[in-house]
């Protein structure tokens, strides 16, 4: 028997079903019209916010990272919640704008930017958060080409990580950002070539649990865009982008983030801020932790059978929605997701089963080995987290199968 | 440093670049109409069937199994090519019907087929690898419903797997196929309920380079088929399709499959076949070993940058096209992939260099402290082995990019 991941809380049976918004999982295939379907609930979204801009202080913007989730309704409800939008390439700057999203509130980074992603966000007013001295000196020649002053900011690839992060974008050689020694340098030579200068970008990674980890790195993060911004010497650094870095609980053990602990640290930090940053617009980046958990991913099994002793049940779901979940994304150890029978929610669990993906390769699967209440053909399987890096991060045209439906409500 | 997979046999240089097919890759490159790019060559596919038919017995008839490269002009080239065609879902069906193939050579296998992808293969006269008994009895009374007569294969989950292979589907617990002990009562069933028998699948693994477990497998493959068809009892087995298994090398270390030393096993073994399988059909499936060395991805550096002494050739592709190669489909330790810059193709490596993607995250790498040619903005990296499992189990829409270009020469 392996464990499933904690289901995430606002999660609860009706009628002897999962229930999202009110709304059982079977109303909801019916109103999307089939499964395999993504169901994203704005209620969570905005609790979620809500939450987070209780525990932080207020000067804080909270800025959406668009990669988790940039589906245009969940993009668009996005729009009303957050104060910012960081994009990471021209086809995300597309999605924004035809969200009716405000271009000067969006920031672009990411190593690989074309000449016409630079061009397209130069026009349209986006801050970009420069990854190299290459990337800055063409958008300088690109702006003077278009007549445009570029919005001008610098990653900085800082010499310390986030400990215990999923994903660590900082702490030695990284393709992310400038290292912090060359940025002073750079900073001014944008400044006198006049561009619009918007200060700096600090991500040290993504996907932590640990509060007192998440707060020691905020802290690092200040204390670096101090030296930093001292050793650019135009005084008051005018934006400081501190990253994400909050994850949210995808396997058993893990717990949510102590965000009031986060909170009161930053707001400690934030009281006894250095001349540098004392007028800083200070925000920081999340996209899982905003959307992540207001995912949930329906689908239906096809098949219900035996081999050698152990059960499975095939799904017409898989990895081609949900790359992640089949543990082929990012992980080494393949662990359980939170795996439900959305059908039989809060059922005795009282069989151990797998439970796979229509795909034809062992790669496809979704639980092992998890004590589920037993399901027949028919019965609806829910991963949960799934609103973040699910349909956009998996290979939807693997096999032939084409994308899932998804539905926001 | 770490080591680069081999470069395939068939690519030259041409006035300094990577030829294919006579062309340039930036000829190539211009004719497509930019990057990232994957070109797959037709005088590749047609070189490793004409070697496969030289080195088989000639009454081993050889299946193209369309997972590996669906993308129609690939699709149309291989039905000049192969005897018989193998999908894994409702969507490739469509695919097949599109390239003009007979779906009397087309059968399908898969885990978790819906009952609308069954009654389009029954409508279509396609053989159907049942995956269990649920499935058989589903596609029995499909066929019933429709007035046609399935064509009923079954497949079978063998009690030994391909030793070596990348990917185990047999030996154990298994959601493919039905246990071996159980395969003739279903058939008996099948056969009494007015099917049209047409026999087994064995399918043990793939990605195997290792000639002697191939041809050990495919001998015990030869055995569990005599058995099976002893015990259901009804002379000579229609058909055996013998499963893949044929791997290509992809990392340093691999060499190529002995093919001769698997054609002279086999031919021994079907000099000697019993009266079970004298007059049987016999068939492989190949996908990647069809396809996979006749693609090259092509994309374009467009930063070059320095973080604490490691070189970093930033480029316009990523793991949005090639997953596998990123190190994140099926893999426990990532290694490099076959890489060049394929613009200073044949130059001395004088360059240590991580080869990234374009994309946000430290997951996007095409090659880790890479042995190169100095490369610099503008010049093409080539990764090889792209012709299987690229474009279709990538995650194309992954941070908004999109997919790649496609050229067929």
């Amino acid at each position: 028997m392996k464990p499933l991941g904690p289901i995430p809380d606002g999660y609860a049976a009706k009628d002897g079903q999962l229930a999202i918004g009110g709304r059982t999982a079977r109303e909801l295939v019916a109103e999307a019209g089939g499964t395999p379907l993504f169901v994203y609930s704005r209620r969570h979204m905005d609790d979620r916010m809500a939450d987070l801009r209780a525990a932080m202080p207020d000067r804080l913007a909270i800025h959406y990272a668009v990669k988790a989730n940039a589906w245009r309704p969940v993009l668009e409800h996005m729009a009303g919640l957050a104060d910012g939008f960081d994009i990471a390439s021209g086809g995300e700057l597309a999605l924004v704008t035809e969200a009716g999203i405000d271009p000067a509130l969006v920031s672009f980074a990411g190593p690989g930017k074309r000449d016409r992603e630079l061009e397209a966000a130069i026009e349209a007013g986006v801050t970009l958060n420069c990854e190299s001295e290459n990337e800055a000196r063409r958008a300088l020649s690109i702006g003077e080409r278009l007549g445009r002053q570029p919005r001008i900011a610098i990653r900085v690839n800082p010499d310390f990580e986030l400990r215990g992060s999923g994903m660590k974008m900082g702490g030695g050689a990284k393709p992310f950002g400038i290292d912090a020694e060359r940025v002073p340098a750079l900073a001014r030579a944008m400044i006198a070539a006049g561009a619009d200068w918007r200060g700096l970008q600090i991500f040290t990674g993504s996907q932590a649990l640990d509060a007192e980890a998440i707060a020691e790195t905020q802290g690092n993060v200040l204390d670096l865009a101090d030296r930093l911004a001292r050793a650019i010497g135009q005084g008051t650094l005018p934006r400081l982008n501190m990253g994400g870095g909050l994850g949210i609980p995808y396997f058993a053990g893990d717990t949510p983030v102590d965000l009031a602990l986060v909170g009161k640290r930053l707001a400690e930090r934030f009281a006894a801020l250095p001349d540098t940053l004392a007028g800083t617009q200070l925000c920081i980046e999340l996209g899982r932790y905003l959307v992540g958990e207001a995912g949930v991913y329906l689908c239906e099994i096809v098949d219900r059978k035996d081999s050698h002793g152990e059960t499975y049940l095939v799904t017409d779901g898989g990895l081609h929605h949900q790359l992640a979940a089949s543990g082929n994304f990012g992980t080494v150890v393949r662990r359980n997701y939170p795996v439900a029978i959305a059908t039989r929610f809060g059922e005795e669990a009282n069989e151990e089963a797998n439970v796979v993906g229509c795909l034809c390769t062992p790669l496809d699967r979704l639980a092992d080995k998890a004590m589920l209440p037993r399901a027949e053909v028919g019965d609806l399987v829910a991963v949960f987290c799934a609103g973040a890096y699910g349909a956009s991060a998996s290979p939807a045209s693997f096999l032939g199968q084409g994308p899932a439906r998804e539905l926001l409500i």
